[in-house]
């Protein structure tokens, strides 16, 4: 899939940020039990509006009232299952944006073979921690994505190859690695965009990956997918060192995350944001 | 339905208050996944307990065991839906109070039957957002609600249109509107209560509104539901604004509203709550 | 059943939290709905990793990736309780060690069926409070335990007696007390160890004893049944502790819990804790 040919830039993050606090995008999310609260209030912090209308007997009807759509494979049930098949067709026949985040799907067979599926249906976006990325793109073949290691420099390979059913992947960790494509008059170009992510509390708060899934989500409301996803995981990663700045625990920094979710400024991307993009070479 | 002829005053809220802080009133949750843990601390934080039995095989079994129970629509599913039904009929056939919560119920088809349904069931407290109580009262014609302006102020002919079955009707927003009736020798009159919310952050928390409907239910366990309602919204208002005082984002709203929902005192609804009461012109 | 030979201390304790933070086990949380987040928070925190991996397709095959397990009765539904099996049977099955956490066991009938049931597949630990401790033993008499004093004082009999089928019984409170056998030389003992709860704040904190059921399998995975739920209670009772000095409500006591559960230290153990432990007289 092909995404815009423009390519992120501070000022369009900013723009992208401004886009989001005044539209207040309304994102659907179909996720697992642990995050709902967090990603509502991540949701809220960060200037747009969570709604987890998750059952199947619901899920399609509020694709037209959502502005786009995050489907987290987190803790899947049966009903939840179906109401993510359920939604992700009407996103798709109606075209508003969707986010897959396929949680642990290298791992456990069910949600693997529920993952693979998903991705047939193209999400707009596919976020993961750099095992997930990887494990979602050895599906197909016996790698199963476990033991392989956090950092997502060694996921850019996997994301890259995931590009053929989405049009931006983001492996999240330490330094996030987002990977995109470009095409002007037949000619492709792969884009590597890198961004340092603020904190080392932010493993030790439960739902903060699921949640920046959300945000991205949110995103795709209000801008193309390549910007998208980087202007979230900005708003996340400068959110995420302002906070660190004032705290030394984890329980201190959850509150302080959402407070500075919520008062980015546009001169703090400018201030804290440390962001690099290059073309990646597709030797 | 006819609620009781006293009217609420300071006086009387600040006794109810100290009712629930010496009963601890055990309240049954049936609520929605974001809301269940949020919702069980603001029980804890105000004075109340909480206890979130909400699957068909112990529902009714529980109701014996609870003083009131809240309906809340949230994100029904069927095991959710069935267990709401059967702590209904069991809290109506023992007198247990209940509350209903209708999230959403005038903008989706399945909740919006369901609440139809548990509307008939005659709840003792009707508790919603202004678009939801406008989405509720128009079930039965065409209107939907979803569109409503959220000033409760619009709501009040909807609230009163629905005390055919309710006692009270509460429309929470900047400032809460919460109708009633009183009967005094076949002499019907209308109530109108105004609180003045206390927060522009309490949007910004999920599943504040949410947990209100549970405050109120406690309420509904130790004194008359007119001043029930309007104790627990007054109860919120003054932790609300005695909370926004010290905080500038919302992360830090989320913890001080609970510190505060947990110190009120007599005094302090003396001070902070901004109330009124007024006849209501039934023209 | 019949648990290691050795006895607790202070040094030991010190010995099982090094272990913890070093290898950080892998819990697998089959748990209510309330407590999903603060569990997975309070895991995080305090040094281990969570995995709610409770659906019927999935529980059973994390049980192999997981180091222990936790089966909280909260809020059962009948997936979740399918779940459950399937990764009792496992984790028996290949050796790992589970926690049961019979919420409310003696007063409601199903999860009583279920709590006697799962009590049968032999448990490492049960934790609970008295009043659960007093139901759970009393499931196969007319007894309720609904009624029971909250002292866990009262609840050391019941312990000891389900000792038949479990290692190490909890009953969590002011004063934790944890009852286990020994064994030597066809000589046994039962013993007595008492740890002072750390906060009057803990029961205003929803899904507080939950997740000490979840840190108690944590500590299974790095030490002997026995000395793991003294360590959990004491890291608990210690991050407790210092918790309370710094603050004056609940809202702020979840928080600073947090904080002082990744906190501690080795010298903290010695400063803070008080524990003390005794041969159980069997008359």
């Amino acid at each position: 899939m092909t995404s815009t040919n423009q390519i992120p830039t501070i000022a369009s993050i900013i723009q992208a940020h401004q886009s989001l606090k005044q539209s207040k995008p309304l994102v659907q999310c179909i996720t697992n039990s642990v995050s709902v609260n967090f990603m509502a209030n991540v949701l809220l912090s960060a200037g747009a509006s969570p709604a987890m209308v998750d059952n199947p007997e619901e899920a399609a009807e509020f694709v037209h009232f959502a502005n786009s759509v995050v489907v987290n494979l987190g803790t899947p049930t049966s009903a939840l299952v179906e109401a993510m098949k359920l939604a992700i067709q009407e996103a798709n026949s109606i075209q508003k944006p969707w986010v897959l985040d396929p949680i642990a799907a290298g791992a456990l067979s069910w949600r693997g073979q529920l993952a693979a599926e998903f991705l047939k249906s193209k999400p707009t976006v596919v976020r993961g921690n750099a095992s997930e990325i990887i494990g979602l793109a050895g599906l197909g073949s016996n790698s199963k994505g476990f033991d392989s290691s956090n950092d997502p420099a060694h996921a850019v390979g996997a994301a890259r190859s995931l590009l053929e059913h989405t049009h931006v992947v983001s492996a999240s960790g330490e330094v996030d690695h987002i990977v995109a494509k470009t095409q002007v008059n037949d000619k492709e170009k792969y884009w590597l965009a890198k961004i340092k992510g603020g904190s080392f509390f932010f493993p030790l708060v439960t739902a903060s990956g699921c949640s920046l899934g959300a945000l991205v989500a949110a995103y795709t409301a209000v801008t193309n997918p390549f910007n998208a996803v980087v202007s979230a995981h900005a708003h996340y990663a400068v959110a995420g060192k302002k906070a660190h700045l004032k705290v030394d625990a984890p329980g201190d920094f959850q509150r302080e995350f959402l407070n500075e979710l919520y008062k980015v400024t546009a001169e703090d991307f400018e201030t804290y944001l440390e962001f690099s993009i290059e073309e990646l070479d597709v030797a």
